[in-house]
């Protein structure tokens, strides 16, 4: 069991329209690997400048995730993303972006990696997705995220990657922007016939679905009454999904539904606090118990 | 068991992105009693004008809903009501209404539904749903239904309504302006201070959810890649809820789950044609075998 994920590990400064954090750690790649840790164990590629605290990287070793493919740039400065969330959760504006030490990156797969079971490729230029796969063999099972402007600027890219992998995870607007259909379910469908074998689509507040051949699941989101943080809400679904799958070792309609209500388990857990503070101190059985709830509740 | 069902009887235009239908049959009522009527034996209790067709009353005839609440009012004009859908279905405009007979539309309860276990109130002025309520002795289940014209008008007629029905029927944005709350999650639970045991939150394409106290269901709705004509839907979804509770004849957690599942199936078969069309050929084991396909779906 081994969980890769390539990804970004990011400073982020986070408006909501009632608070305001100024960079504290995030990054898809940090609250994937935070959420599947709780499953099994993640092995992160990535790049941060000299800047990122040491603290922070002892924590993420604490959760015993993998930073073998963590690359620490000299004198480098760490990927930032400034953004500010309105009054609905599921909307957001990015107010700055510096890539920085991201600009260079060239993800190289540490050789302890290359026999991943399952390989997560999150929201990075699809042209470095792409070259991740050529790094490892065989991978049971391999999924990518992406954003709307890999899909209006790289669109190329993105389908061939597409065509090699077994999930996508993606939100609303890019699941639309993919395929033309404004329709969630026809475009989920959609997708189906660009490659994937199952498509998870993120619908924040208002919960996933899975879409397969032959395969629909979907499930509403953990009830939140106050959403604090709702940044890496989305990676911590993935991290939960994959993180589970990969424990699991098995794809079975099942093991899929439970994948997802355990992915939207840990998304619950994440929008609770700021950025990763929530995982600082979440427990296995916190988890555990609210799946357990949340498979009663969805039962009729 | 027996469900009054109070509420508009009507003609509609519906305009929708590809399609337009004029003077169709529509209303509150109609769909309501329509999705209910797979489960019970609902009388109606409405108006209509000279000018309603014999074939629509002989239609709801058949499908064994009472019509003795049905007041026919010589010379009179239907209440016609026409609206627009973009594409995004769970947005509509009016674009007109003529309430026509409905002006004096002063609610008689016949001496026949006055036993009515269960009585729906769908959406009218709340001075005519206390009203109603005055009429009918010790039904088991009370419910309504309203919309933000009421909220913002009527709002104390409103409150009373609230506090002495068992549950409210709301979408999102009537939820929202009734109770100040953004998140639905901590709106749909601040409806419970008002008085109903439960609130049964629409979300249209994106399921329903019901809060009681101690008690929350989510469901997504049922998969449909296009949806023909969202008239109706939330009164489908109201009628089937309704209807199986009232054969149940027990308010229990899964007979809640149940219904609400129930009413998403209706109302799933409601949006796949025009106005009531689809209950036209409709059968009770179409109905029953999509409420096990999602009830299996939705298992994990």
């Amino acid at each position: 069991m081994s969980l890769v994920i390539v990804g970004s590990v990011a400073f982020d400064t986070v408006e909501t329209p009632s608070a305001r954090r100024e960079r504290i750690v995030g990054g898809s790649c940090t609250h994937c690997a935070l959420a599947a840790s709780y499953f099994t164990r993640p092995k992160i590629v990535g790049v941060v400048g000299e800047d990122f605290p040491a603290e922070t990287l002892a924590f993420l070793r604490r959760r015993r995730i993998d930073l073998k493919g963590l690359n620490v740039v000299p004198g480098g400065k760490t990927f930032f993303w400034q953004g500010r969330y309105g009054p609905d959760p599921n909307e957001r504006e990015t107010v700055q972006l510096d890539v920085n030490v991201f600009a260079d990156f060239n993800p190289e797969i540490p050789p302890s990696y290359r026999n991943a079971e399952t390989v997560f490729l999150a929201n990075i230029d699809p042209d470095l997705q792409e070259a991740i796969l050529r790094q490892v063999r065989r991978p049971r099972l391999t999924a990518m995220d992406t954003i709307n402007h890999w899909i209006q600027n790289k669109r190329e890219a993105l389908l061939r990657v597409l065509r090699e992998v077994d999930i996508l995870f993606a939100n609303d607007e890019e699941i639309r922007l993919l395929t033309g259909e404004r329709n969630l379910i026809a475009a989920g469908r959609r997708v189906l016939d660009m490659g994937p074998r199952y498509v998870a689509l993120k619908k924040g507040e208002h919960g996933a679905m899975v879409f397969g051949r032959d395969f629909f699941f979907g499930i509403v989101s953990h009830p939140c009454g106050e959403v604090v943080d709702p940044t890496g809400a989305g990676d911590s679904f993935a991290g939960g999904f994959l993180g589970y799958l990969d424990a699991r070792k098995t794809l079975s309609a099942m093991a899929i539904k439970r994948a997802a209500a355990y992915g939207s388990v840990m998304a619950s857990f994440t929008i609770e606090d700021f950025g990763i503070d929530r995982f600082r101190t979440l427990r296995k059985s916190e988890v555990e118990a609210r799946f357990a709830a949340f498979r009663r509740m969805a039962a009729f």
